[in-house]
């Protein structure tokens, strides 16, 4: 049984909008970058993986958006591993700030042979990384 | 029945990633554009609805990704209303290519006190607004 | 003698930061894409030159500040040549609202090859058809 | 004598563009970013000076880029103040990965009335806290 990866982040001037807080779209980014951070760090760079021949393309990406979130705040972005399928994998992502959870996500992605862009099964050395993430 | 408002976009340079392809994140800004321009033709500019006490915030967003659009492509941003409930809207939009449906998505909005922040009634004059595209 | 290429474009909400104007560094975007606009109405998609071996580089970047411009405004942004040197390109931008001018901006562009990305002479094909912005 | 501020990031994959390399507007931001941190580190949150009744705005930007920065570099944005006049600042900014400058920046802020949006002297608080990285 698994436990979530944590990335650290604060919140960009130019992240936030009128309203003063972070512009929905960002968190998307955010999502985005916990889980690079996870691949960095537990399976190599990203980059690494699509020289070996195979990429990552997203297929859905949700965000329930429950309290927002300001210019400077630190928030710490969640990312656990919630199905690793044959070729695609679910994670949910949880923005707190402390111990308050503003936002929610989940996204899918989809492993593809990083030349043909087609569907290829997770490679086991992938699987065997991110395992510790599966909750 | 109401139909759909459609906005034309072309994706930018700096929204596309290194595959070559508009980043995920970046199709909520998309939905955004096209839901404030549905407003400013239909209802008005936004900000005018701010002035007269009422503010929107997204409480839920989620796309699914069929197929990329990529740089100095000219997309149809599609947006119709799903849902008009008491205090909360739910929205459909999808992103096209010519006839190609390249993303879906549904937003959640809720309206809200623009000076006290709190979830207020609908007003009779943004649902009327909205009729015609409650689909 | 020349006259600049005008492109009009809409400031979007999520370019907007908590000063209730555009953010500064999204000008950038605006005049990247104003360029972009001009190649692919006078010289074909950005990416048909790549295909024929030539890409460019942005080399310095510069923007004064007059005036902010806010969400849902009608910004034109202006692009004239001011210098076609033998493998680099001058271009002045003026993003005006109406009558006032807001932001003015200058940019240095390289040309070079698409493969070795080395600095390469511009393309006859392409100075012919920078000419008619050129002031 | 003062030295320069040193703020290290990673850059994000959503913000390089197709030629894989961070896209020229977003440096912008992370001169920014950098900026916000020396403030907050040494003169406290950005909000706070706002909530005294000081702001600031953007007069002029400028970035020449030397070598791009891909995806997963870890970058040193340096931030210097290289005049401070009676009502702006001027700051330089040296974007490293490593010991290579990749790209150099220079932006002036020009101190305002929070409310008032009207120039006003660097109050003398600020002046003592950006002492030590004025170069």
């Amino acid at each position: 049984m698994g436990r979530p990866y944590v990335h650290r982040l604060r919140v960009r001037y130019g992240e936030c909008d009128p309203q003063g807080v972070v512009f929905n779209a960002h968190y998307f980014m955010y999502f985005d970058v916990a889980l690079t951070e996870l691949w960095r760090v537990h399976l190599g760079p990203y980059a690494e993986m699509v020289r070996r021949g195979v990429d990552m393309v997203v297929a859905e990406a949700t965000a329930r958006y429950r309290a927002p979130a300001s210019f400077d705040d630190e928030l710490d972005v969640e990312v656990a591993i919630t199905r690793l399928g044959s070729t695609a994998m679910t994670t949910r992502q949880l923005v707190r700030r402390g111990a308050d959870v503003l936002v929610e996500g989940e996204m899918r992605h989809v492993f593809i042979d990083a030349q043909r862009r087609a569907k290829v099964p997770i490679p086991d050395w992938i699987r065997t990384g991110l395992e510790p993430f599966h909750v």
